[in-house]
């Protein structure tokens, strides 16, 4: 008779005992397993051309303009058809990233280290706000932006980080929510801690003064700069929880922009999906949740690790941009420890006397009590090309974790 | 007969408008009205030698060897009892300090425009942990670190920030408030984005790499950087709402080690003052309250402008470092909403649904309620040149107050 209890302490104990370390950046071809020049990872759980939504399809497109695979949209979507192009998840190469999530082989990728169980996983750099690659956009403007950040600030940032030794990620998550992020959709203070942690080494390592003060600048102005190292060290930290015998701890949490996709540690590497939902949220001027995208990316992984929308309580000024109000926000946390098996021991609330945040998401808790998971998530436009129209907040759909304990069930002959 | 209501109104209203931009960094010299070779400014209401504590002569003594005017510690005394050091109050030259407050002629200072109003402000450049002037140190170390920040430190910081085109002080604090400060003894999210904010500038106009990474660390490890154009920012809003007829706000609070005094809107230059008292707080390692100094410093000068312990509710994380709990910190901010005119139009605090910080303090409502102000602060040795033993919570002593009232009464003929 399997123990779940015990399986679930365990997955959870390894997940709250990982500690990430980022420890450079490199191309994602140097140092991904199984990267190559005609593969493109994506968010989410897997998913073919035909059924991929308008911004993971923008993404795929710049992507392939970014490589010089293609010269344009319509060279893109050719090589695409011709079937030159091979799509993976992420999360099948160690490796996540917010929104569409598309990681090509020569784009500069953050390597994080989790030094007590000895994985690695990777994300690629965040590119800002604006239009961006992340959220289907894919204009001249969008490119040229991320040539310069792998060409100039992704050296400048391999050789700082590795002149630092390594940032502990897990320390400065627990240190800015102390400082009103909740570390997924508000990550302000992660981002200067983050930056000025750094910026000693970059002005250390890089000649160019110019060079110097523009990295600074793209960094420190930018409240999401730490976001993809925070999903890397997430993803780090959920791996080591991933594969325990017997356990109903979720162990991934992503989505396509078509599909919601869920793992479950004791599961092995099925994925359980359903139609992904639109967020409820604010919508940038102009825009409405007609023009939104169903809930798209891998920065879940955040809220699989027991941040993001479960740590909400420590980020009370968040609700200006999710909606909401801060006593919304102290419920959200509440709301999560009733289907979650642990509370962190070292992510802490002080606005709850400093109470773990809750921890390891219990698929059983969840069809029981019938309460998904909540997360906070940005809001893709749903046409390639466009971009982002808002943020908010959404939920799983909960077939998915009646599908995966039906699968347990089958699994461990319950 | 006078209309107090309105007068505390244009007095808070003239408080809460003033825009208090860091528009650079200058020998106190060249920029403090009045600052000369053989004066000395300090913390709190005047005060002489002989009264003075050990921590302020501690400071005394320090400023000295620093300026050259003494080798050490018996030829400073000696100079001092020779009458040959006049001493004035920060606030009687437009100037605030952090604790001992002690600020000599050539010492860099901060130099804060209130572009609302036109009044000037001034603070000397924070010192960072450890053996420092401020808390009474004065050993070889203290007086080398002082040199570099003067030296090497001060005229980088002054660059940078003149090419910045200048830090708007009052957004930077409405924004470390929603990030977990308090402003006063918690300064962690504004120092990070203080060293944000001046990192690309700073990158740009030094040519040594050695130096902007070594200024880098400096300012961004030093989770008070920020404190000290904080209180001239504060000095600056609070000078603003100084001197209207008929008001009975308070203007300054400040301690010198011995007294605390206190200065009031519509009563002109006079201070009130009445012997200061221990704060309660938690000790470093190895001291106790037996160590302890009385209450010093022009940092009630945050209270005095409606942030420090007046905003603590914005900081629960603060508890681990002045004791309480997080629900102490909520209730600190919601009692001083008792004695104050009204609620910040800048400064908000997220966990209250964004209700603004309790602002300007109201003689007549301490009197009436018998609620003093409630002020966090470090806590100094009691022995000049020991340093820093602990922080905590503390009140002014009601008799000021009191004293205050009295004098309204007669000025105003009551």
């Amino acid at each position: 008779m399997i123990d779940i209890e015990k399986a679930n302490q365990t997955a959870v104990s390894r997940m709250m005992s990982a500690r990430p370390i980022l420890k450079g950046v490199a191309p994602a071809s140097e140092v991904i397993p199984g990267m190559r020049p005609n593969l493109l990872l994506h968010a989410g759980p897997p998913i073919e051309w035909a059924r991929m939504s308008g911004p993971l399809r923008g993404a795929v497109i710049g992507a392939l303009i970014f490589e010089g695979l293609a010269k344009n949209e319509r060279d893109a979507e050719a090589l695409v058809k011709k079937g030159e192009v091979d799509f993976a998840p992420c999360h099948h190469h160690a490796t996540v990233g917010p929104m569409a999530g598309v990681t090509s082989a020569s784009m500069m990728v953050y390597i994080i280290e989790n030094e007590t169980h000895g994985n690695t996983a990777y994300s690629n750099l965040n590119e800002g706000y604006g239009k961006v690659l992340r959220y289907g956009a894919y204009s001249k403007e969008v490119i040229a932006k991320l040539k310069w950040m792998n060409d100039a600030m992704g050296p400048a940032l391999a050789k700082a980080i590795e002149a630092s030794g390594g940032l502990d990620i897990r320390a400065l998550l627990a240190e800015a929510l102390h400082m009103g992020d909740e570390g997924h959709n508000r990550n302000k203070a992660g981002s200067i801690l983050y930056t000025t942690k750094l910026a000693p080494w970059i002005a250390q390592v890089t000649s160019d003064s110019a060079l110097k003060a523009e990295i600074l600048k793209f960094l420190g102005e930018n409240a999401l700069s730490v976001l993809n190292p925070v999903m890397a060290a997430c993803k780090a930290m959920a791996d080591a929880a991933h594969g325990i015998e017997g356990s109903t701890l979720v162990s991934a949490m992503a989505r396509n922009g078509t599909d919601f996709g869920l793992r479950v540690s004791g599961l092995g590497d099925q994925w359980f999906n359903a139609p992904a939902e639109v967020p409820d949220g604010l919508y940038f001027p102009s825009f409405s949740s007609k023009d939104a995208n169903p809930d798209i990316g891998d920065s879940t992984i955040t809220e699989t690790a027991g941040i993001g929308a479960f740590a909400m309580a420590a980020a009370p000024a968040i609700v200006t941009f999710v909606s909401g109000t801060p006593q919304d926000a102290l419920n959200a946390t509440l709301e999560m420890y009733e289907i979650t098996a642990a509370e962190h021991s070292h992510f802490t609330i002080p606005q709850l006397e400093f109470r773990g945040t809750p921890t390891g998401i219990d698929i059983r808790k969840v069809v029981e009590l019938g309460i998904t998971p909540r997360v906070n998530t940005g809001i893709a436009h749903k046409d390639a090309g466009a971009g982002q129209v808002g943020a908010g907040l959404v939920r799983p759909p909960m077939k998915i974790f009646e599908d995966a304990i039906r699968a347990y069930a089958k699994q461990y002959k319950l």
